[in-house]
């Protein structure tokens, strides 16, 4: 039974780092929202779900997952619960708590990111928060993004398996946890191509500071799976309603 | 070997959360910012684990746990990790994910509550964004607050095993995930321990909405170990440096 992904329609968004590791494994799985012949019932199956007045362990927000009767929600949650069954998880025990650890800064980063145009309310339009939304950006371009860019750089440096030679690809580019391609690795390659869509000025004037972090983001461009499926219909465009946003006025050199 | 928690002195913050789930099972651990002998090395040892230019699987920000050779980060993470080990987990191992994806939407609110007096960046001080703190938290008591307190009260009436006679407590109160107590019942109670101190009026005005909720939290208060816990001076009390702040301007009735 394929594995049935709930995420909204039109962004890549939080569904997009599920996606990526679904599309790297060849997974078998449904886009509900989607899905071309509409067999899963589309946006309509997904609130349904979410607004269900009796059913057990409902999510609170998409993207969720559902296995036969599980249904999971959380980009980090999903992912720790695929990894393993689809070998994009490291092998040891511990190591998959190390990964965790790194996807959920990665989620604190996201919400960090999605927070720069919608400093104030979720609620409310871009346009109603503007002013806010200059002064967070450029606090958060001036201190969040090399804090956490230069941290995932560092660990990437500091990971003694991920320079294990066996492991390394062909251009002897190295993986963030374990000795092995991860599901983190594929968040990380989103993460630069989210940053460099909203901010490309800032990122232009800092990507020579994280040099490890773009040669993993261009070694996980180049894997078959994920060339190919950036090229296919499937891989949505970043836009202005998703959380990674290109608003000209609120990017400015790092 | 005791479980080693590291998180900042002085605040309760998302340490607590952890410290908890700790207190609750009894188990053998050290506080090592706050350990009273400065046998572990306080905060400095922390800084250090954070700074550790060569380590590997450094973590972002405190808290974190060791336990043995394995550093492992973020509240939610560490809770995945002892919650089996500490029998504050599901035994299902489905349902562990159900707990791990509550304990993610708590993380998020708890990022939420934090941002009402931090809008712009947690850089600034409150009082170089209070204008913004003010639209803000608004925004939150009116949209937010209400969402996810309304969204954790309608999963636990709909946890079909949470009503299982032989689970509840001499008052009939449920749990929020399968038929015992968990982790994620502890961090419930903490947050809405958090929401009294932060925002009075609003709590005053919204809590006969999540009479669900409002019992839990005051079954869990007068478990044996954590009513000891609370009585304890090992339970720090909230202030304006931590996450649940009080700042009577920006609370008003939800």
């Amino acid at each position: 039974m394929p594995y049935k992904l709930y995420y909204w329609d039109g962004i890549p968004g939080r569904g997009e780092f599920v996606r990526l590791a679904l599309e790297e494994a060849g997974a078998d799985y449904v886009d509900v929202a989607r899905d071309p012949d509409g067999q899963e019932g589309g946006t309509t199956a997904m609130l349904k779900l979410l607004m269900d007045g009796e059913g057990a362990n409902i999510p609170f927000a998409p993207p969720f997952l559902k296995d036969g009767d599980l249904l999971i929600p959380h980009v980090a949650n999903i992912l720790f619960y695929l990894g393993p069954k689809i070998g994009l998880a490291p092998e040891e025990e511990g190591l998959r708590f190390v990964a965790n650890g790194l996807q959920l800064t990665i989620t604190d980063f996201v919400a960090e990111i999605h927070d720069t145009h919608h400093p104030i309310g979720v609620s409310l339009y871009y346009e109603d928060q503007k002013p806010e939304a200059l002064r967070r950006s450029s606090d958060f371009l001036s201190e969040r993004l090399p804090k956490f860019l230069g941290y995932f750089e560092r660990v990437l440096r500091q990971n003694p398996k991920g320079q294990n030679p066996k492991a390394q690809n062909p251009k002897g580019r190295g993986h963030i946890v374990g000795d092995r391609l991860s599901y983190v690795d594929l968040s990380l390659f989103q993460l630069v191509e989210g940053l460099r869509y909203a901010f490309p000025k800032a990122m232009r004037s800092y990507e020579a500071s994280i040099p490890g972090l773009i040669a993993l983001h261009d070694a996980v461009a180049e894997r078959p799976n994920i060339r190919s499926y950036l090229a296919s219909d499937r891989r949505l465009s970043f836009n202005e309603a998703g959380i990674f946003r290109h608003y000209p006025e609120l990017d400015q050199p790092s």
